[in-house]
């Protein structure tokens, strides 16, 4: 029989207070096909318990002791300081590793390498990644949690749990709303994930887009497959009246062959004061950000724009997944 | 109407046991013409607590559960460092960004949303930025806190602070000493906040550089009009004997058209052992760092070499100005 | 008599409950050769304390109230991330400085007088660097404890540390082992430090490399000196059977005046399952890391490989020597 290391080095450090029967405990956080509606509406009650916290207190202890690898291989100033304050308003602490690119890591270091490596220092890794499947395969071989945190043209699911979060916050409820999708919505990873939760309910989604930016026809199916009531359009005023929810996304010049053709069809997809005047008293405009000119200035002020709001659910919601994978929530 | 999101939406986190009738509750630090005197007699004894309490303990839990997002657009170590350190001795975490280059925020970001973003995470925003103006613009939009961290040629108010501090802490008082100004006077962005902010005290006040350098003639003709008396000079031979503070600043030669002008006059400027024989016994050498050639290293064991403890009063300064801006002081 | 400033500004924060009476309280941690053998073992008990709170606790606060400067002058992730948790599990707070190149330091700033700044604010200073002897000359200026985190072709102290804890925790002991080095023994300098702290033990070291790779004659004259039976070897055949402690380094290309040379030894000094098969029962198989194909990753499930649990034993050790420095234990 070969050598067996004292049995307690497997699984280091395991703190009193655990709960391991907490659903979500030690697991991954990779797609956002792994959740169901009960998950979605667990997560989201956690979200809700950790905003009523932070407005009432600030920050607390439950997560005093443990600490967060924020392995970020490409920056995304966004993403990864919006963990690092969901750990620290949780009481934990951040080892962050944001200079992959000048790091042993680069010199030929495999990714299961580098997360077997800060798995011996931290109890949660986020992992942000340029190569799809990315956080699948360091999942593969972590014993720690791994919360997946964009992998290239893969998925982003914190980034489309926070949106369904903001949703259900602004609005109340999810059931019944008539969602708009609105600009790039063939690369846009956000709206492709959040169609996808979006499919775990009763709504009606609008598609708005250039011709040569539409949603990709596999979701498109997939939705219907669930019986999702979906319609496409290249511009906005047919759907602006009836819309609960505008989700606004970036049109980038690069996406087009012709840029004329950018040029002639950019100004249908801003958002201006007056297209909002034309909107629902009671809606909300969304964006993933960073934002350029699609949605202008002059909007911030209107009660209807969630964006910066949008970002605070952000920290809500991770605050919630960091609890629930640690066995905490 | 429109729709008006929950009212506490606006203002998200403001935990128990703030002070808000406090000064400087909630207020940006952006310039030192800011501050009166009342101010600087106020900030400069919630310093000297802050320093007794480091002194005793360490640290300590003032601000525990509170974040600052210290934004620096371009690189400072030692102001960087310094805040962070203020900040974790008060039992504050940071989320440090400091490689906004390669972050989203250069993909087009502005700069109010990117502080939009960041104070829906932190609690008060540290910003360093290359444009005059930058601390006052993020301010217009900030619901939270900004300390400016210097905005180019414009304002670096804790650094001006930091130098009145020191001298404050070190001699005792302020009024009645004769404080020299040596080296490069005209883009020194330090010693003109230090002036602007010495002129609210009975002082003298010496301007010791080349002539190309001099004290820019707005500042000396605004000090001027308070009555500070002032005199200017090319060699420090004059004024050292009776100078009671003597503030060195880099002479840098990319500032000369004529490079021989630089090499024929620099080695005026440098301190040396036989430099500080000529001075006052009681008296306090300063400068901002960092350092190059303008004081030989064999000055550092001179008593009088207030340099490195500067550095020191600067934390404290900055410990107050958090707590301060955060309701805790 | 020259100005002297209040005794106070000498020494700034001394909290209460240091033990100043500690071995290696307010130490320098330089080389490898301050240690003698009672030195390690009291490292290497109060490291196994660390152990088993982080085994039972996660995390304790030990250094609550102080703070580490993590200074890089060269990227190590695994290093500057070790060292932050190690101070984080002990409560303790970190300023991490990783861009050295872009900062004031590199703009002709002293390696002393940047040492000199974060001493104003940090309590312990962990520096890397790549030049030879800059530990040394920091520590020569400092007022406050600097580890030595890896000086260029120096030393790197707490990696041979971390290695010799691995070694007595997995093998409950030290003397009396066989100790196999594998690779690249001339350039490695771990392998150096670790044969150095080794000749304080009863061991027998055999060196397995390509002649142009051999361990540098200084050192084996000098553990010859001690005693130490040594060995040399060009393949790990004679000596694998037994091989209590396989220690691997990486063979690189570019050592290698002749590339068809490389080629044709390079696959001698790769371990496989295969290699494994004719190795004790009872061993254990180590690698400072990065490793890239010097150990194939099928090799990762044997319970022989220690080579990540040699990390975690990293963080054990790193947590020891920042209590120790600070009078913590």
């Amino acid at each position: 029989m070969p050598f067996q290391p004292p049995q307690r080095y497997q699984s280091p450090h395991l703190p009193f207070g655990d709960r391991r029967d907490a659903p979500f405990y030690g697991k991954h956080i990779l797609s956002v096909r792994q959740f169901q509606r009960d998950d979605l509406a667990y997560i989201f009650g956690v979200a809700h318990e950790m905003r009523e916290m932070v407005l009432r207190i600030g920050a607390f202890d439950l997560l005093k002791g443990k600490i967060l690898a924020n392995l970020f291989y490409e920056p995304s100033t966004r993403t990864a300081a919006s963990f690092v304050a969901a750990m620290e308003r949780l009481g934990g602490s951040v080892i962050a590793i944001n200079e992959v690119r000048y790091s042993s890591v680069t010199k030929g270091e495999s990714l299961p390498d580098t997360v077997r490596t800060l798995e011996a220092y931290a109890d949660v890794i986020v992992l942000r990644h340029p190569q799809e499947g990315a956080a699948a395969l360091a999942a593969r071989y972590a014993r720690k949690p791994i919360i997946n945190a964009g992998d290239g043209t893969g998925e982003h699911p914190t980034q489309a749990l926070l949106d369904l979060f903001t949703i259900r916050e602004e609005l109340g409820t999810i059931d019944g709303l008539t969602i708009t999708m609105l600009g790039d919505l063939r690369y846009g990873r956000t709206v492709h994930s959040l169609a996808r939760l979006l499919s775990r309910y009763r709504v009606k989604i609008n598609y708005v887009s250039p011709p040569v930016l539409r949603m990709p026809r596999d979701i498109v199916r997939e939705l219907e497959a669930k019986g999702i009531p979906q319609a496409e359009y290249t511009t906005l005023d047919p759907v602006l009246a009836e819309t609960d929810v505008l989700y606004v996304t970036r049109v980038q010049k690069e996406r087009f062959e012709d840029p004329a053709l950018y040029d002639r069809v950019k100004d249908a997809y801003v958002i201006t004061p007056e297209v909002m005047a034309r909107a629902k008293d009671r809606m909300i405009l969304m964006h993933p950000f960073p934002r350029v000119y699609e949605i202008t200035m002059d909007v911030d002020q209107d009660p209807r724009a969630a964006y910066f709001r949008q970002m605070e659910y952000g920290l809500y919601v991770r605050m919630a997944l960091l609890a629930m994978v640690l066995g905490k929530a």
